[in-house]
């Protein structure tokens, strides 16, 4: 039986199963994700986060085998079928990422999720491999009757976010935003089929809230990670508008078949051949963040003048400038800043829309909606960690906090 | 110039500064500290935590020349006359600490806390080193006019305590407790003479309190290290109490002079010599966690039952069993087990005030009382982190949060 | 004055000088280095392994601060400018690298090393910075009369090699390649305008030494590694090969430069614009690790195909299969593999030049010939570490050891 | 079913099973070892290295756990009361060592290792449990039918060794003595019953040898540690020589029982009570570091002029000037240090055998006698590590190299 082992800086070794998970791990759609970066343009400020997508799924299905390993130790039924399932299930969370996910999620495959595309790339690979995923689709979907398998995978405590707060921390140097993913999924249990976190595991939880978010405040939305994604957001915007106009623009074919067609669900399902021989699906999964970085590189040469100026921008790391404010920037704020930056460019005001950038941010490391950290106390009740934690302030913890920003070159630039 | 390196598991290498700070290190009263652990009786809990308060204060002191460093190359005006007193104040902050210091404080040097004794220590080697210590000793009392010395060495954020934190964690294993010590460091300024964390810091901050709000409960209050001191307060106020009716009791000649005197401020101030040619406080610089160590084992096949029953159960690691509630015991509750302790181990009235042992411990990790975190924003402006903070609760992170708790031997146990 | 720190997973916080460092790191030609790899191919293997050389150049920086400072603290006569200069030639000691190095060397940018485009780079960028730069390059070269800077650069023990190897133990996860890198700094000395290490480092050295060869055989020149590189040098080469025909071959126009044109020091000297408004130079400095991959990933549907089979294998992970023997392969053995290739895949002989492929591999961790690391003892004397080492067999270290591969497709593979 | 779970600084957490290891781990022969360094005096070198033989133990334990499940998933046939002896054997592999364990055997254990004492406890212990340690006690003596089993305990690459390379490389600082113990284990095989190495952990091994060579030189025979270690034999001793001659010392009863009597394995093996209701071995394990160290700063005070130089010189760190030397030291030379002693310090030929003190140090980090490292090639064949590797000169590697030192008092010391 094969069975593999890779080397991981963050757990050490990890082995990935032989059966169902080696051969997805062997898959043109899986090895793909060895070229998208977990966190996109981060390591414009973080040079140390270049990992990839690739790397974080391999690692939150080491935390899965760990805390199968510990909820089996404590008498959880967990059947060698269901964990095969719940660590395809994991092995696949993420299958649907793109290069830089958020940015194309708002300008070329407008309105499409990451999540949607992942349920779709299952489904594909659930029909070429026989229906051998469907308990692991069920689990994914959390239509299992075993919700607790599911939460491993997608919950506020889900093995996920354990491994991607521990690695980004790892990655960018942000040495106190590391959690005790071990402490913590030696302290998970089941009790009524959900997941639960024992009595003494409290202040575990505590610091994996307030360390997302510092990650949240430090790393992910760090302002100049913002200004580049903003950055990246218009210029994919401007060769979409290029290429509604007739405009040729350099690119692969595959992102060429995203800038010149208007690609929604309904193509991602279909399984006509748009570029050579493949489906629109299969053209998404040929894209990773080379195809993107190549074309910024080329477009800074293009004769636009917006689209040259934000691509060399990019390119050399001439970022715009970003502020950040708890209120709306006021109109006439925002106007001023239009006009100077018009003057200076001297650029119309439908290129404006490229170059001052509005925007908000928001953040709530908790939600108690739907979702909650369950924690089981010695008598066998239950309090969600928002009551159980003297410390934490759920209702700041859960509000949402909305920071507003406006962006816009640096001086010294012209078109 | 002799300047001394020492290789240090959590920071490196550390470089003492030849002159002062040197001398002082090599001086007995400072090399007793190899000999008295940090957190005491903790390695019960955590095997790994033996590390000793030498380390930490030369921990601290790292901390201390980084900041030093960071302050000035931001402005502030530090002569290397003041860069030396502060380090000689840090390396001494603790010096007045004796063995389980706080064991201590309750049983055979009842009233005097260690801060009393580290500025006795001081003076006396300010007198050994002709008035060298004069600007140290009066940064650490905080009277000299540059307050932002004085809380480096002593505030809610202090080198003190960045050390100590990082190093208890490491040393533990409770890796989440890590703080950020560099960023925060590299993120303090000086704003009217005080100390001052620039705005962006503000999730280090947060950061940090959390931090040391997990470690509080998770290590330094952990249930068996509480009941394990405990049984060493009960220990040694026994020795006290049978030293006092006349019995003679194995100790060292240092440790026999605190059991057989009553040793007040009075004592230690005095010159007159108690034991051999030293008198009280070099008699207490003799002690160490050996002199401690070493009587319990040897008292545990002492004739009075309660006190051998005490340090057998000490020395074999059969500690108290414990319980914490949030409300107070009720009466009845104490009662039942002061008579089923009774039964067991048959023991007279008196011998069960060392054998069932009620308390209660009180954590707050934030004071807002005298002594505050200041958050600097870019306009000059200063906040305290309790309302900087979007998140922290302060009011809930200021409330001394109290729990009781009553201890007693398991059973098996006989006298 | 502008000054920069960057967070580093491996060093912690490096700062970047204000003047002619900082402005060079803001420069186009040093930031492309944040889009090559350090090691290439190697993450197909250790996943973790895609830092890039700007990471590690900022590394090697940092060491270079530290040893300056150290060497300086003992006395070593080191001026404001030199240090300028030293830390300016180790930022840009690395700027002629291209994507895949060493793999372009072998095709399409044959016969140029990388070493030389390094003192390209470092030219035209003098010219454009007035000169700034000539202390910097005369140390690069050197030409400077105190050759211990150089030898901070470059020589066995230089501030490169120990943050390489500290900084790809670190990414791959083969922690046991790690070095003591500051305490090997703590130990240099200078003596004779030559640098040295003190006698106490020699274990340090040995270390140093074996972790190297450790690294090169498990890591640099593991197996699968040099199956994947001697795949791309086949892909760029059949390119090549196709290109000289006539093919017109997807690429970005930089790519396409080298892909159809025959470049040499000639062309890179000359300042004639061959891309847009660029000169080859500029062009070579527009390719990075994205142009190859987005051009495999393209190619991988072409009609030529041996390239689309390579690229379609080097795109989803099916390498070659590669044996390694410490003797060449018998020709019978060589011919059986071929003719077996062969009928598998149904090519022409021609082909299978790009399909089976021969190699040798040779390592040798230290070269006594102009080179040497210097082992300073207390009476002021000096040996090479070979001689003043009685464990390392130096003889057997410096050995080239020469091994032999062959690669050729995995069956089930079909053209 | 009882099952005790460490959290460790080095391994995470250690899982203790329950059953025979979890109440051998709670028996008070065992908890003493929380009670003696690994170490002895090297933390007056490095500060850190105050780590016990408990979590030594204990950390080898959890390696040879890994060991375990490593080589049954590669097919070696294990029993689950195989591996709960050789778990067993481990943990009791270091039990028979008293404080500073070494010093102990040149002064007054004279003649007896802790090897032998470990088996005598491991009798003792087997007694008090009814033979359940006969299988673990046959796999200690390499008398079970399974070589491989004793090989995990001890050999030349036994967990005992890869778990204390780690740990002291992790408490001392010096980081580059990490060795890969999860890599080594990984590769760990079984053949024709004995352990092998498969070989591409070639390199693994090489750094193996190079970091206990390492450490060797670095740590265990740093000339600090050697001094302070000859200054606590000298002490010990001379105490000795003074009970001998009817002196009263004080110590703990323990230590004066082994002060006042002449202990041989006789004395071990009898059961007859010679202090309080304990027989020999009892008493021994009542020693600790704790016993030691008191009685040295008590004597610092005693009349005996060599004994209290030396003690105090101990307490406060002012420990003998040592040199080193590849030849023995000229007698004349020696001779003129001693007249130097003793004109400084005025002492009788007699007192000078304990001030100035003349030894030897030898080191081979391989010994190929009777044990070897085997690596296994992919055809079956196996070769010793000496001849497998093409770098280390085993001749060179595992020829004894000796080093000869002399100790005397720094001066401005006074008797």
């Amino acid at each position: 039986m094969k069975h593999k082992v890779l080397s991981d800086p963050v757990h050490g070794f990890i082995h990935i199963p032989s059966g169902l998970p080696h051969e997805l791990v062997e898959h043109p759609f899986f090895q793909r994700l060895r070229r998208i970066k977990q966190l996109g343009m981060t390591s414009l400020v973080f040079p140390g986060a270049i990992h990839t997508r690739f790397q974080h799924v391999l690692g939150a299905t080491y935390l899965t085998q760990m805390a199968i390993e510990s909820l089996q130790s404590k008498g959880a039924d967990i059947s060698s079928e269901e964990a095969e399932a719940v660590t395809t299930a994991i092995l696949l969370h993420d299958i649907g990422h793109g290069p830089f996910s958020h940015a194309l999620e708002y300008s070329i495959v407008d309105g499409i999720k990451h999540e949607r595309l992942s349920e779709l790339f299952m489904d594909r690979l659930n029909t070429e491999f026989d229906g051998r995923l469907d308990l692991a689709i069920q689990i994914f979907k959390n239509e299992y009757h075993k919700p607790f398998l599911h939460q491993l995978v997608s919950s506020q405590l889900d093995m996920d976010r354990l491994d991607y707060l521990r690695r980004d921390s790892f990655f960018t140097g942000v040495s106190e935003g590391a959690i005790g993913s071990a402490r913590i999924i030696k302290m998970l249990n089941v009790v009524d089929g959900n997941l639960a976190v024992e009595a003494k595991g409290i202040y575990s939880i505590e610091n994996f809230l307030i360390a997302r978010r510092l990650m949240y405040w430090q790393v992910y939305l760090h302002k100049t990670s913002l200004a580049a994604e903003e950055m990246l957001v218009r210029i994919l915007k401007r060769a979409k508008y290029l290429a509604d106009k007739g405009e040729n623009l350099f690119g692969t074919p595959a992102l060429c078949y995203f800038l010149n067609n208007k690609v929604g669900i309904r193509q991602f399902k279909s399984r006509e051949k748009v570029v050579g021989n493949k489906d629109a699906l299969e053209v998404f999964a040929d894209l990773d963040d080379n195809d993107i970085m190549v074309s910024i590189k080329v477009w800074s040469e293009h004769a636009d003048k917006v689209l040259s100026y934000l691509c060399k921008a990019m390119k050399d790391r001439h970022l715009f400038k970003i502020e950040i404010s708890k209120k709306p920037f006021p109109k006439e704020y925002v106007a001023s800043i239009r006009k100077n930056v018009k003057n200076k460019l001297e650029c119309s005001n439908h290129a404006l829309n490229y170059l001052v950038v509005r925007g908000s941010i928001t953040n709530n490391a908790y939600s108690r909606a739907d979702d909650r950290i369950n924690i089981l106390f010695k008598d066998g009740s239950q309090q969600d960690i928002g009551k159980a934690s003297d410390m934490l302030n759920i209702s700041v913890l859960s509000k949402t906090v909305k920071k507003y920003y406006i962006c816009y070159p640096k001086f010294k630039a012209s078109l």
